[in-house]
């Protein structure tokens, strides 16, 4: 395996990572400032700019779209929920499109998203009616998705995050779904996997390999889990800070067959995001090319 | 499958649920008194009052117990470290036999118990070293279990502990672990399945079918997961306030084959643990003849 040791050119920064504190053209000039050669924009902030305006600063600045974040959740208490999401995807894909990202991150949903929000005490617990409505919606995305050319990656999240964020849990899981809707496409549906989400998986290796194998690994994000973690969303850790091997990880990435970027997403809310931007830049930097 | 209602001989009360706030004495008459036929008690609460005391407690009372807890982790720094953990287990198993438990529940470690205490900086990056660590603990002391004819129950943890409490995160994981250790018997050596950490699971029907046929299923322990957890540890919900199928989740375990009793173990340090433990009682005995 390569060393990232001068090849930044290789890595993305996921803006979640600075914390969303600026405006996307502030945080676009740093990141190319940086010496990164991708970002990983979220849906507000270009949606606040414009896409058009900043696809032009990302061609003036020679960056690409590692991933464009995130999808609308598919999971809803009623059809016009679960229709209205759909269609905001379909308009954010349209600006991936533009922005000529790499994939478009489909985070799915949460079993509590099917609980009608006006009756309390309706328990939503049917997780397999859940993840059916995941499916559902990925089919219905996937047409639009094929026509603007722009790949789906879903990306499973840590099961922590079953009743609230997402159904789908295991690289396996979202693998299997992209095999029963997309057959034939591996280059338009597959998956992002982020070290965080899925390092702990006793399948890991075999799933990494499947991934690879069916050419469906379409993103790699890296982060670290801390030994001590506080906070379920908000306390990931800077690479090389907390227990994943992440060069064993990456390892098995691009033994795989992934030659894409590696994108650096960390949600921070009490340390990084309390940090100077370009010095968070350069600690990704310097991590990127020593753990990683 | 048969309701629990007027079914409490068959249910069973972590001694955790109620916070660990009396002498053990004085739990087992509440826990008696509102009618359940078994408890889950804690080693260190057992082993103040000591074990031939509190067996001897049981017996006048009627209970069963479902399951002692638990194991002291497997995984260490050092041969020393864990050589030390194998003889404290060995201990406790001791101590299983005098209560007649019917199981010894192994919670076996993260993988940040592998890093030297002294040596900051020097991380515990290595997964399956830790795994494997815990194969040869467990090995280790089957031999005495089988000695005992104490069964080892191994409880697989939700994969946000495998830092910190457990590398064994799904059924499955466990379950290869037992057929590996001691495939010619199940009746020593099988799963406890917790509803908290597997509920997500998307291979949970198939594992626990495959836990069944294999006899190995030695406890069932259930609560809740709130939507809105807040605390990784201590924010479990009472059966009924979250997001899991609970009535569901039995079924598949009683058509799997499993017929011992449901443990109710909740961790609640803010909800639950600051109710009078006489009415967390009455509310397990209600829920779990409503929702479970």
């Amino acid at each position: 395996m390569e060393s990232l040791n001068n090849q930044l050119h290789r890595c993305s920064i996921n803006t979640a990572t600075l914390g969303h504190r600026e405006p996307i053209a502030l945080t676009l000039d740093r990141i190319a400032r940086a010496g990164f050669g991708g970002v990983a924009p979220w849906r507000q902030e270009v949606e606040a700019a414009g896409a058009p305006a900043v696809a032009r600063q990302l061609r003036a600045l020679q960056l690409s779209v590692s991933g464009y974040c995130r999808s609308a959740y598919l999971t809803g208490a009623t059809p016009a929920e679960r229709r209205a999401a759909v269609e905001s995807n379909r308009r954010a894909l349209h600006d991936a499109a533009e922005l000529d990202a790499r994939c478009f991150v489909m985070v799915v949903g949460g079993v509590n998203g099917t609980a009608p929000a006006s009756s309390a005490g309706a328990a939503p617990r049917d997780l397999a009616g859940a993840r059916q409505q995941v499916a559902d919606g990925i089919a219905e995305l996937y047409d639009e998705a094929r026509k603007l050319r722009v790949p789906l990656a879903i990306e499973p999240l840590h099961p922590m995050y079953a009743a609230d964020r997402s159904v789908v849990n295991t690289i396996a899981q979202a693998l299997a779904l992209c095999e029963s809707i997309a057959p034939d496409d591996p280059a338009l549906l597959g998956v992002a996997i982020d070290v965080y989400h899925c390092w702990w998986d006793p399948l890991l290796s075999e799933s990494i390999a499947a991934a690879g194998r069916a050419r469906r690994i379409l993103g790699y994000h890296v982060c670290d889990w801390l030994a001590d973690t506080r906070d379920m969303l908000m306390d990931r850790g800077m690479m090389g800070d907390g227990v994943v091997d992440l060069a064993g990880f990456r390892r098995q990435i691009e033994e795989a067959g992934y030659d894409g970027m590696v994108e650096v997403e960390i949600f921070s809310r009490d340390r990084w995001w309390t940090v100077e931007p370009d010095s968070v830049l350069s600690t990704c930097a310097q991590r990127l090319q020593s753990v990683c």
